[in-house]
């Protein structure tokens, strides 16, 4: 069994943690929401690293809370290799039944990401 | 006096509307801290048009809540004209002081975005 987010590579942590009306923004804007995430991990993505590099920011309200990460990966993208050395995900969560469960996660690219840019960040 | 964050082109409405430690989120996913978004917009970045085009998501908890949005924009970046038709914007609110404040934003690319895949999303 898979326990933590940083483990999951099949999309399995993501469907037991994560809300029925959760979505994730790619890159480019476009959502998946949480009903395809199984699909879109066993079917276009097939990930085969996945590396928290950084928590730069969480932030813990009374029912709702925000990270930011930065993160690496590499997988296949419809066949084609993909080696994402850092991005950053900005995700929230919500507090549902004693549990934190994932609300929304938004993805930057990997392109122009420069690890550098947060060293003068302030939390 | 700039009464919305759709009239904001200054960075006016944002400065007084957002938190000290609020930080915004480039395509690149590199941060822009709320200390240097002044400095941004009336630097290397000129705004000359922006919309909202639609609100996908908002959930309001008891001190934090989050909304998605699809955005188009005219600005100038170092002088490089850009006209951005549609991109994303995630952000996160904090109840401060019986004010909702900005927390935190992420804004995708406008390269690639589909307003089109938003059509079957059910908030």
């Amino acid at each position: 069994m898979i326990k933590t987010f940083a483990e999951d590579k099949t999309g399995e942590w993501l469907a037991a943690n994560s809300l029925p009306d959760a979505c994730f923004i790619r890159p480019s804007g476009n959502p998946i929401p949480s009903t395809q995430f199984a699909t879109f991990l066993a079917g276009d993505v097939c990930i085969t690293e996945k590396n928290l590099i950084k928590i730069h920011k969480l932030d813990v309200g009374a029912d709702m809370a925000f990270a930011c990460t930065s993160e690496s990966g590499k997988f296949t993208y419809k066949g084609q290799p993909n080696d994402d050395p850092s991005f950053t995900v900005s995700s929230v969560w919500k507090k549902v039944g004693g549990s934190w469960k994932l609300a929304w996660a938004h993805r930057s690219t990997a392109t122009g990401n420069d690890l550098s840019t947060w060293e003068s960040f302030q939390p």
